[in-house]
């Protein structure tokens, strides 16, 4: 193909350096691009506006999640779709392990308390050393995860759709198995896609299965857990306690009942913020536009019918 | 020699398991005693009194640091002293990584935040990978924590009294030359001994020279630090903020300023809880035991000279 015109929309200088140093040309204006990149993670009607005026083949989406641009019925089978699937796993596994250090430590109670703290507000603190964490979801994140526990001396168990190992695990399993291991587990982290099947997965049946000092780690999406479950079994004190970067509702409202339970930490979708993505968004931006000139295969390529 | 008789004092339970499991007698008289196993970190006094008693020609302290021990002018010469100096590294390294995910994440602020954090709150959070983690102290605990590190990909440089390189160091430097190398740092780690060469390592001097958002993480001992220093930059924001499991006094009074200052967390000594250091204990004391019975060199020999 002639060299290809690429788009980012809304304008962000970094994302348009990363275009312009894969060799193609930046279209200022939608109509005459062959593809676009969309940098805004949250407006997918404007980006039905912007492609009902463009003959873009090819639409990069910014984040890994992508279910509010398929429920806003966005993603048209004829275009090609990449999303940033694979490219924050390290980040998001960095922010992971630090909640899984604070559950772990208890250091949400240190970083709280306004004096010094006596040994038996703390005694139940623990090592993630001979402990046992369950990875639900083996992609970017729970593969990077896995990495960053190898040294700390965890056992990892992974979980995902089909079961195939993850590196590092000690053993995976399929997510329909999920109850006849979750009962093992020390520590439970969440970074599975949200899709029909995992929607609610985390639900009151599976939490009556956990250890009730087990710790609830959710770095994927809010909805992965039933949150009316999720409370009742903290205020039982059911399961040790829920680090939550992910939130169902999202936002948060204010005194909502997750703000006032003691053993939960929230960290308001902080995980992978724009600071942290950019440099990483522009890399795969910049390797997506020279396969696209090419025409190789592109990274990230949505399933549709996955729904991610 | 013959069989060994072996006290514990104060007793404990699965100390005492250890010490049979290494072979040897327990002894219930001190007077009776070939060794004494010291379980009480903190009562150097007592142990005076005990020792005044006792033939006892080898003494098992029980944690790394033994300052207290030594101003209480306990060690004496003409026993052979063991500090349990290199058992707790793994334990007290993950703590630190937990301190240092927490001050590079902002986690205390979400911890704290009673309501959803506006992204303008959290902005200048910031991963490990690509940042510079200054270890000082390459013992134990900075050299689990630097294979602790690897996986998150920060750019590590070790601080030691001698140079001797640290594993997985970019490079090490001999205390000495901390100056030359502090500004370099986005995160400073203290776990070095505290010794009339180490106190007020970081004092008002060596603070200046530090990067306008570096944090200072403590796990070693209070006094390494100057802690007026400290606060005088913290208040001014000269630096980032202070992870401290360790203060100096210890432990810290109510309203002493170091708990009013935002980007300050204290874990009131808890990097390694009696419940996490015991089996750690336990292991150290049962192979000691052994090596005692059989004439071998001890692990943890205590360098009276050095001070640990």
């Amino acid at each position: 193909m002639d060299t290809p015109r690429v788009a980012v929309v809304p304008p962000s200088p970094l994302i348009e350096e990363a275009v312009r140093a894969a060799g193609v040309v930046l279209a200022a204006d939608v109509a005459e691009a062959d593809a676009i990149v969309w940098i805004d993670p949250s407006d997918p009607v404007s980006l039905r506006d912007v492609l009902a005026k463009s003959p873009a083949t090819w639409v990069q989406l910014p984040f890994a999640g992508i279910e509010e641009f398929l429920a806003a019925g966005v993603i048209d089978p004829a275009r090609t779709w990449t999303c940033a699937k694979g490219t924050y796993g390290p980040t998001v596994a960095e922010h992971s392990l630090g909640l899984l250090l604070m559950a772990a430590r208890l250091l949400h109670r240190h970083a709280r308390s306004k004096s010094w703290m006596r040994h038996g507000d703390f005694a139940s603190a623990r090592r993630l050393e001979g402990s046992t964490v369950l990875l639900v979801g083996t992609g970017g994140i729970g593969s990077a995860l896995a990495e960053m526990l190898a040294p700390l001396g965890p056992r990892v168990i992974g979980v995902n759709r089909s079961g195939k190992p993850l590196a590092g695990a000690e053993r995976t399993v399929p997510v329909t198995e999920l109850e006849a291991v979750v009962g093992d587990a020390d520590f439970v982290v969440l970074s599975a896609a949200l899709t029909s099947e995992t929607e609610h997965l985390i639900d009151a049946k599976m939490i009556a299965l956990m250890r009730p000092n087990a710790w609830i780690v959710n770095v994927g999406r809010g909805k992965l857990i039933d949150t009316d479950a999720l409370i009742e079994a903290l205020r039982d004190k059911r399961i040790g306690g829920a680090a939550l970067d992910v939130t169902d509702p999202e936002p948060l409202p204010d005194h909502h009942p997750l703000w006032t339970i003691e053993d939960v930490v929230i960290t308001s979708h902080a995980a992978n913020t724009w600071e942290m993505a950019v440099p990483d968004l522009a890399d795969r931006v910049r390797r997506n536009v020279e396969h696209f000139a090419r025409g190789e295969p592109l990274e990230g390529l949505v399933n549709v019918g996955l729904g991610y």
